[in-house]
């Protein structure tokens, strides 16, 4: 697996653009006659575009996405279905697409009006700028940031067990929230696989569900949370290399949104492993990463094993509290602080003294082993800062 | 249902007592010969003195709890039980009870040994202090602190249907932490009415279920929350008087938690109405108050009605987005922000006004009717402020 650059337009075939202005961005994705699918919020209430996009992925194929931040297109009433199709037809008519084949997608500001008169500029705008290259993927992953303070691409190329050369490619945006709203992630990875679109759907719900799926920033869930692959079918069959390359990027991509998330000072990388079953590893991991007491201590670089032993306690996984083991890892150093149930990072000992600096570092891995099974999950979080509160608490009315 | 001074010592024939020394305290409860039940944390992570009271519970009969401040006795091993079991043993002993008719309860920091040297003592001095009187009360609500900022008890007489006159008396201490430790909740109820051990436990279960199981400060479940009632039977037989009366205790102690979280600038009380089921409700009003995006709004006095609704999207309770009303309230106001699925407090409203005078107070109440049935349920919560994350991220080392 060799990661290169160009994030989506590292694979062929593959043409972006995006456009900006104030607050509002517009990114639109070109991947003619591709098989597709997509992952939506599990949150009940659910924006416009998202029911749109549904009805142009329901025969699983696609050409295109656009993409707006700034505003949510969400609790926008009929107002807002009929906003969202207009950016669409603006799009399928200037490429001569059927609007069945354009998906749509929205980020910003819950409960006002989408703003036409600036949107479809923007639109237009970067229907003009539209082309392959590596500037074009990173203006599209900026076009939909919010309160995101770096764009998010990663690409990857493989080789199939037939040998043929695949790639990968993927733009993402974190949490991020415009008041009065809240975060969303967004993820858009184009592919010159061939699959089919019941093929694509079970691999991107794997992918998603063992990667951006135990992404949590704050636990809240998005009413927008869109993700959709596109695989435009040039390169060779999917397989299992194909699964493990489409992990791989969304892992990357998961790492990236938690390391940017709101207020963030550190990255955490919860792995579990040792579970009766994948789904208590997952319910383990994303205990911890979700955690606030756990949060404020990463904060406050505070190694503080009872926080992690007691949201390991309440995930609802299977565990027997004496058979756990939790290593701290930073890229130099690594330490248990709890073996097999027992505390090694007790006051005064060397282990806690190892255990504080690795807290100090900017990334830092926890693994908890629950030595009971031979599952095992990573989910990725970050720290609860003063910023975070800041950030949520400023009202800009 | 009369509000009445004295707390646990309200009720004839209890008594209590509290002593402290630097960061450690220890109260101790006479109720001779109640029948008794209780509730225990969920978390699979259970601390020693749970464990042990389980069992002094097992034949639903108590005289006597003791409770230390300073230390969780929490995963503490072989040791830690002895110690609990030693607790039990100061005080029954003295008190020439049954072993088996005390319980313990602790709260305070996780996974280190009970310093025993500290806490005989404690236990000692309680016991000699033992009295029925509202200072006892007091000094009992007072020792079981932990970053409470203040003593919390209450309550009631009532009139059964039969005219007999009974009380209920509790205290409790919410939410605090310290390093490297969580939060726990520790309540104890004495009464006077006549039950059995059985139906103390079905009243008991039931008032918990609907009051201080919806309190959130953080959404982090302690290893040691305890909750026990004790009943000496003196006046009349428990009726649906008294479980009303319960009920209230309950929902007044969950109040006096959420309004003394960690940080907290403000109670929040969420009651969600017009549920489909009860277990909707509950949910419904337990993901607004534990949201750390609303809670944040709140800190900053931001009406942020798109918050609430995502809250409710993802909480999992049945909804419809165009039913849905939200009504913000404070002592002197009332406002409908959104009303069956239409925003009322949009920029440059009247309503929005008066929804941001309203945040601005101490204590907040929101409304949400689902409009789908007859169930509601009230959570207590309160804001996410800086001093939440400073308190949770200094290490105490």
């Amino acid at each position: 697996m060799k990661i290169i650059p160009g994030g989506i337009c590292a694979v062929k075939g593959v043409m972006a653009a995006g456009s900006c202005v104030d607050e509002y961005g517009v990114a639109i994705i070109l991947s003619p006659e591709s098989n597709a699918s997509a992952v939506f919020t599990s949150n009940k209430i659910i924006a416009a575009p998202l029911i749109v996009s549904q009805e142009s992925l329901q025969d699983g194929k696609l050409s295109a996405i656009v993409a707006n931040s700034g505003n949510a297109n969400c609790f926008t009433g009929e107002e807002g279905l009929k906003d969202a199709r207009l950016m669409i037809r603006t799009v399928s008519e200037n490429l001569d697409l059927n609007p069945d084949d354009v998906a749509v997608a929205s980020t910003g500001i819950i409960g006002r009006k989408l703003p036409m008169d600036t949107i479809t500029p923007l639109i237009n705008c970067a229907l003009n700028k539209l082309e392959n290259s590596f500037k074009a993927s990173k203006n599209a992953a900026e076009a939909i940031m919010t309160t995101d303070t770096v764009p998010k691409e990663f690409a990857v190329e493989i080789e199939l067990k037939t040998g043929e050369k695949v790639r990968i490619g993927g733009i993402t945006k974190g949490s991020g929230m415009i008041a009065p709203n809240m975060g969303t992630l967004l993820s858009f990875i184009t592919t010159d696989v061939k699959a089919s679109p019941q093929e694509l759907k079970t691999a991107l719900k794997e992918a998603v569900d063992n990667t951006l799926n135990l992404v949590v920033i704050d636990g809240d869930i998005s009413t927008n949370d869109t993700v959709i692959l596109m695989a435009n079918g040039r390169s060779g069959r999917i397989d299992e290399n194909f699964q493990e390359a489409l992990e791989y990027v969304c892992s990357n991509l998961a790492r990236m949104i938690a390391k940017d998330g709101e207020g963030a000072t550190k990255l955490m990388e919860v792995e579990v492993k040792g579970a009766k079953t994948f789904h208590d590893a997952k319910k383990a991991a994303k205990s911890i990463v979700t955690s606030p007491l756990f949060k404020s201590a990463l904060f406050g670089s505070d190694p503080n094993w009872g926080r992690i032993m007691a949201a390991v306690g309440y995930s609802g996984a299977e565990i027997d509290e004496k058979l756990i083991t939790v290593t701290l890892e930073s890229e130099d150093k690594q330490i248990e602080i709890v073996e097999t149930g027992v505390v090694k990072a007790f006051e005064g000992s060397e282990e806690l003294e190892v255990a504080e600096k690795i807290m100090k570092q900017n990334e830092i891995k926890i693994i908890v082993d629950l030595s009971l099974g031979k599952f095992k999950a990573t989910a990725y979080g970050c720290d609860l800062s003063y910023e975070y509160v800041r950030i949520n608490a400023e009202y800009s009315s």
